[in-house]
């Protein structure tokens, strides 16, 4: 084990160094040659140290340097030494991480982060989080929080009668939300395209004025951050109407929910704080290791009732947060 | 860089090593230092080597030694090296691996290990597959694309359309299943309770032959391992009859699966290949790092239809599987 995890180390220490020279993207050549690594699955085991090189020799050369600094593609953002390294050695700790009592380090460390990031990007105190794959599940787990509290409201419970015969959800959402948001929606049940779209200006904002003044339960869905071209949604001017109608307001915060720790660009999502709900990532400004997803939600209990199970095998009690829940 | 991970790389060693002879379950003491770790968001940088530090410091003495080989709680493995070594590894590429055409290496190994996986459990050849978090978002996965398929085959799209207004789907389920599937079921709108409760035998098993047999678009869930008992319900019996009334059979297989890899234990999941879809997991049996949950789907184009965006900015068309596929 010593000697795998430290020439692993060399190992990905070149690699690190590489990105400062090498091209950015694969070349051809490269990536043909990953058809090596297709042999059918060995009837024997492969010395550990043979898997590293192997990664190491086939792997490597068709990477993206999407970890490096010349990688501008998408919104995707390279690791920062301190995180990488922290991923290191968790890794190395393994902890199955859904129950405080089971893992009083991980989870402990978890509350403080969570914490953190609701003081820094300037959230209700009390909201509560969970840290998912990526933005796509943030949206998947607070929006599964938005559909039980609206729906708690018209006296339906969600959870454990489904969505069949329930009083219907409008979703309000912009025109250029983006498609993982609608995806969300479509996994949860509420529809990708059963939505009413709000028109967009000319900078892909939607035009908040136009939202539509419906009445039962609803979510409003809006952008910080216009994957296209930056632009914000009004995102307090939203929450005004929202609470006239008694909606609930979703932010995809992917990358724009970071304007707010930033004290020269807050002004672009005026009013977070009035959402309901958010939903961002780590692994784009804060620039930890893929993947990163945050999923923030004003109503812990909205959050714990959509996610939180118990079972007879399971220590579920504690005064602590449950990162399962 | 190279002096932090190679410093990191040395902690995690001695991690390990003490597995063999530190307590499994950490004393009171250390989970009450974790507080030290509980200060305000910092508002000036720390440097990496005292963030590892710290983490060592106070994180490690109140773990769960879940990486050992004398925890025996759950169902938790610990990691093979060339798991963690390789894990370690492609942390360091830190590759956003959704798209073939964007990272090409990582999105090609996935293609092979899902090829070997499905070899190995004995899945039919063209079973598609997904690696995600857990076997719970391998549930989700899955029946997402059941979904998809027994209400395609009732004219109804859900994806887009959602489930208000569609044909219902009725949910067969044994009377011990777990709960991260009722879980499942809650987040994409089919209810946790709104289920057919098919009773138990005294081992906790599903009694087949109860099986109601129901028409319209019907999910039948079995289960390849009761965490409480070890036994599997009859699969194949439970196939037969999913034939005869037009169901689907979704299969959680969270550690039973792997009874098809082991010559001595393959009659208790007899039948499998017959089933829709499969969860499983790659951090129990296969000793890989948290986390790794793997769905399987026998049609590809039903787990496509549930899972699958598009935007401007993704260069989407590739010859290969795309992972966010």
């Amino acid at each position: 084990m010593k000697e795998l995890l430290r020439a692993t180390t060399e190992h990905a220490l070149q690699y690190l160094d590489s990105l400062q020279s090498r091209p950015v993207a694969p070349d051809a050549e490269a990536v043909a040659n990953l058809k090596s690594l297709d042999i059918a699955l060995p009837r024997e085991g492969t010395a550990p140290s043979e898997v590293i090189q192997e990664l190491d020799e086939f792997g490597r050369p068709a990477t993206m340097a999407m970890a490096g600094p010349r990688f501008f593609g998408f919104v995707i953002g390279g690791s920062l030494p301190a995180a990488l390294a922290a991923n290191w050695l968790v890794s190395a700790w393994d902890q199955n991480t859904g129950l405080y009592n089971s893992t009083p380090a991980t989870s402990y460390i978890e509350e403080i982060a969570l914490k953190w990031l609701v003081d820094l990007l300037g959230l209700p105190s009390q909201t509560a989080g969970a840290f998912v794959s990526g933005t796509s599940v943030a949206h998947l787990t607070a929006l599964a929080a938005a559909r039980h509290s609206v729906l708690e409201r018209a006296g339906w419970d969600v959870e454990s009668d489904g969505l069949f015969g329930a009083p219907p959800v409008t979703v309000i959402i912009g025109k250029e939300a983006h498609p993982t948001l609608h995806k969300a929606l479509g996994i949860i049940g509420l529809g990708r395209k059963r939505v009413l779209e709000v028109p967009a200006d000319s900078q892909g904002r939607m035009q908040t004025a136009k939202i539509p003044r419906v009445s039962g339960p609803a979510i409003i869905c809006v952008q910080a951050g216009n994957v296209n071209t930056g632009s914000f949604d009004s995102i307090g001017e939203a929450c005004e109407i929202a609470k006239e109608i008694g909606a609930w307001v979703h932010v995809d915060g992917a990358f724009g929910l970071w304007a707010n720790v930033a004290p020269t660009r807050a002004h672009l999502v005026a009013g977070v704080e009035q959402a309901d709900s958010w939903a961002t990532d780590g692994h784009k400004w804060l620039n930890v290791p893929y993947d990163s997803g945050i999923a923030f939600v004003r109503d812990a209990n909205a959050l714990r009732a959509s996610m939180s199970i118990s079972a007879e095998y399971l220590p579920h009690a504690s005064e602590h947060r449950n990162p399962s829940d």
